[in-house]
């Protein structure tokens, strides 16, 4: 990069202060924020004494359209979800005037309202590349409280790792230039605005116009004026004026209110070396080169040409291939979106309950929806060059193949945080290293191969018996 | 409907109640859920001393993918958001750090902690069918005031507005079977699953599976079992066994976690009289006709074969064209993410300014964006059969054409609420009653005739000549 752009700002905040997130923005009401099912599970549950310790775990079932791997995100969000989880009076108070609960034992909302998560959570850490079948968190707890987190996590987890790989995809086209995270008003809410820009840092963007995110994350947050800016004032030279009288350092100009070439010229007419200027509609390619070229010509040869307007990985691909001269991207509404694949098919299954000491496994053979059971570990192996070679799933306590790396890790123990947490820019760069270890073969935009997931012998043998038999239980 | 079932509830809430959604929920950091450009421009207007009043209107540059009517919502949002917008000494604090903001005088930052919106808002009452180019919303307020909110103004309605409207395809393609939102798991994080169930509400569903939504907005809660409370005994027998034992008055159950017609027999076995039997995987139209034949046999006609699982309007709509006998359908994914098109195209320009005592109009004239001048009114006029024939944009005072309807009405006055607003129940109604004023041939699923907008003739004059001279300028 020329020049460092005057809006950048990366404020440091400790882990303590991040890590708020829930308990002000979302807090107060997350405890019904979940599926009005779960809660009459946990009723039934209780009103038939079941308190077994259960295994959940969270997988995504398949790819999003041309994807063949997965960036972990959301965790930080999901810890302190299930950390903080409380029923307040009025919230029992509704389940108890609800007419679902009318048989339910007065005990039950009793429980509800002492309601806390005391169960151990893994985790794969976020910015860790994974894939379909492999388990992204493994909740074991008593199985109300397995059950009532499950709406939520998933909720969280499906979305930011949803735009992390998204993002992934999208900063891997730009080909080593910048690309800010632009969406929020096209992002669905104001806190999907901000789950956004978190997993689009995450997945490589090297910051975002929101400016919670710089505040509640310690994100660069980036900005230059909007079109309305330029017509609130008789002409665009006259607004370009009144901006630098603010903004005199390196102003950033927006160039296509009326005309692109002319803005082009009208910033450069100023005597002011801008930072960048900005072309948010017409053929990108085109007007890259024809703004270069006035720049150049002009002497501001560090002024850097930011393209934004409905961008996304393929547009990306196809002007950085061709060499336009841009030096940065602001990329919105396919981004914060997925706009070509807005869902992510996580799900979050039981694979195991404890009952009298032993360990049962636990099967769905739903057509179509078969889960594998059984707590499992993820074995990753490297090749010499330290490239991914294949993962490995093995039931939890399956002794770990040589040279291997197990992908998770315990993030609560008992209800409390089991680790210290990384800082976002260290996430963004675990992210980065991974995507670099992962064989091109495995991420090209289009026609990508799957990466090798395999399961051990031993897994293996007990799902196909399970599935076979169509039951839903094995004893150990 | 046949029987009522057990799981329905709609609490009353009385208004003032349910309008702490902002307040409580996203409220304490909503000034800062906003583009870090809309701040710096709030600076650049400040220290210049530009304290005009400006209007912006909100309006839908496309329909997304084959649509060709809107269902305006997120209206309540917008207005609790801007009747409470405040920024903290630690918001200000972190502005007053930023290096954007190195050159803006200390009174700017002053000016941000008395922050408040003192402006005028119109709106299209939630609930209304309206089309693209058409203002939902008008903001008249000192410029400042009217572009702070830009974003998260957009984020909110395109949100809300995306999802209403997809809820009524969906709701249009039951052909009066009720439809179920039961899509938290998948929507954009936990605020995002709370918008999708409020919007799919106004659009036409029967209610949510999402709690929240019903502690919040009073919207009725649905609910049956997860696959995992079926897994987690030995058989399914033992599994509805125990669900019954606490919910004894006409369970609900889930028959396909192992077998969906083993599911059904299982549940038919049982001495008690279900309200429904849910599918949720494999051919939805063979096996309702095999669940529907097993409960008429055992005598339980009147319990409902309930649907679910990656459903869509299209998928709706060839259900219920061939006659399945499904009862009701719950749609997730596809409806709170609009999957096929997952961002509405809302944008919030400056189409006028008052400059001493005078109404200056603008444009914007980028390539395939321009934009119409001055602020509007849409009047509305009907056939004799009550159906929607024509819109008219005008500008705000010119005199409506008699019999006609005018869209915007005033929702904010200087700050303050200026009417109140409808229960959530009212909007849902005014909601089918006009798509049902929309003639058939504009609400087809696909191919669907674009209903017609007229600018009035003096619009259109003014229109032209500002998008021909390339200026962005015009005094009345």
């Amino acid at each position: 990069m020329r020049i460092v752009l005057s809006s950048i700002y990366l404020i440091e905040i400790d882990q303590s202060e991040s890590l708020i997130f829930v308990s002000r923005f979302l807090g107060p009401d997350a405890a019904l924020a979940t599926d009005l099912y779960e809660l009459t599970m946990a009723a039934a549950y209780f009103d038939n004494d079941e308190r077994s310790d259960a295994s959940f775990e969270l997988f995504v079932r398949n790819y999003p359209k041309n994807r063949s791997y997965l960036v972990a995100a959301g965790l930080e969000q999901a810890i302190e979800y299930l950390t903080n989880l409380r029923f307040s009076e009025k919230h029992v108070d509704f389940l108890r005037r609800h007419p679902s609960f009318k048989h339910v034992s007065k005990r039950f909302f009793d429980y509800l309202l002492d309601f806390k998560f005391t169960g151990d959570v893994w985790a794969i850490p976020e910015g860790t590349v994974f894939f379909t079948d492999e388990p992204l968190l493994r909740v074991a707890a008593p199985i109300i409280e397995a059950q009532i987190v499950e709406t939520y996590l998933l909720s969280l987890i499906n979305f930011e790792t949803l735009i992390a790989t998204k993002a992934s995809r999208v900063v891997q086209s730009a080909k080593g230039k910048g690309v800010v995270e632009f969406g929020s008003r096209r992002a669905h809410g104001p806190e999907a605005a901000l789950l956004a820009a978190r997993a689009s840092y995450i997945g490589g963007c090297i910051g975002t116009s929101n400016v919670l995110a710089g505040y509640l994350f310690g994100i660069p947050t980036y900005g230059t004026m909007a079109h309305s800016f330029i017509m609130s004032y008789d002409s665009e030279v006259e607004a370009f004026k009144r901006f630098c009288k603010v903004f005199p350092s390196n102003p950033a100009f927006l160039i296509d209110t009326y005309d692109t070439v002319e803005g082009a010229k009208n910033a450069v007419s100023l005597n002011v070396n801008p930072s960048l200027l900005r072309l948010d509609s017409g053929d990108r390619y085109e007007l890259s080169v024809k703004v270069r070229k006035i720049l150049d010509e002009a002497g501001f040869k560090d002024t850097m040409v930011f393209v934004s307007g409905d961008l996304n990985e393929f547009i990306l691909d196809d002007l950085t291939s061709r060499r336009a001269p841009i030096d940065m991207f602001g990329v919105g509404t396919e981004l914060v979106t997925s706009r070509d694949d807005p869902a992510l098919s996580g799900i979050y299954k039981l694979v195991s309950l404890k009952r009298n000491g032993k360990t049962v496994y636990r099967v769905k053979t739903s057509a179509g929806k078969r889960t594998i059971p059984g707590a499992k570990q993820i074995h990753r192996t490297y090749s010499d060059s330290r490239e991914i070679q294949e993962d490995l799933l093995a039931l939890e306590d399956e002794k770990a193949p040589p040279g291997s790396e197990q992908l998770l890790i315990q993030v609560i123990d008992q209800g409390r945080p089991a680790c210290s947490l990384p800082k976002i820019v260290a996430i963004q760069d675990r992210a980065r290293k991974q995507v670099a270890s992962l064989p091109d073969k495995y991420r090209a935009l289009v026609g990508s191969e799957r990466p090798p997931v395999r399961l051990s012998s031993k897994l293996q043998e007990i799902a196909n018996s399970m599935w076979n038999s169509h039951g839903g239980s094995r004893h150990t």
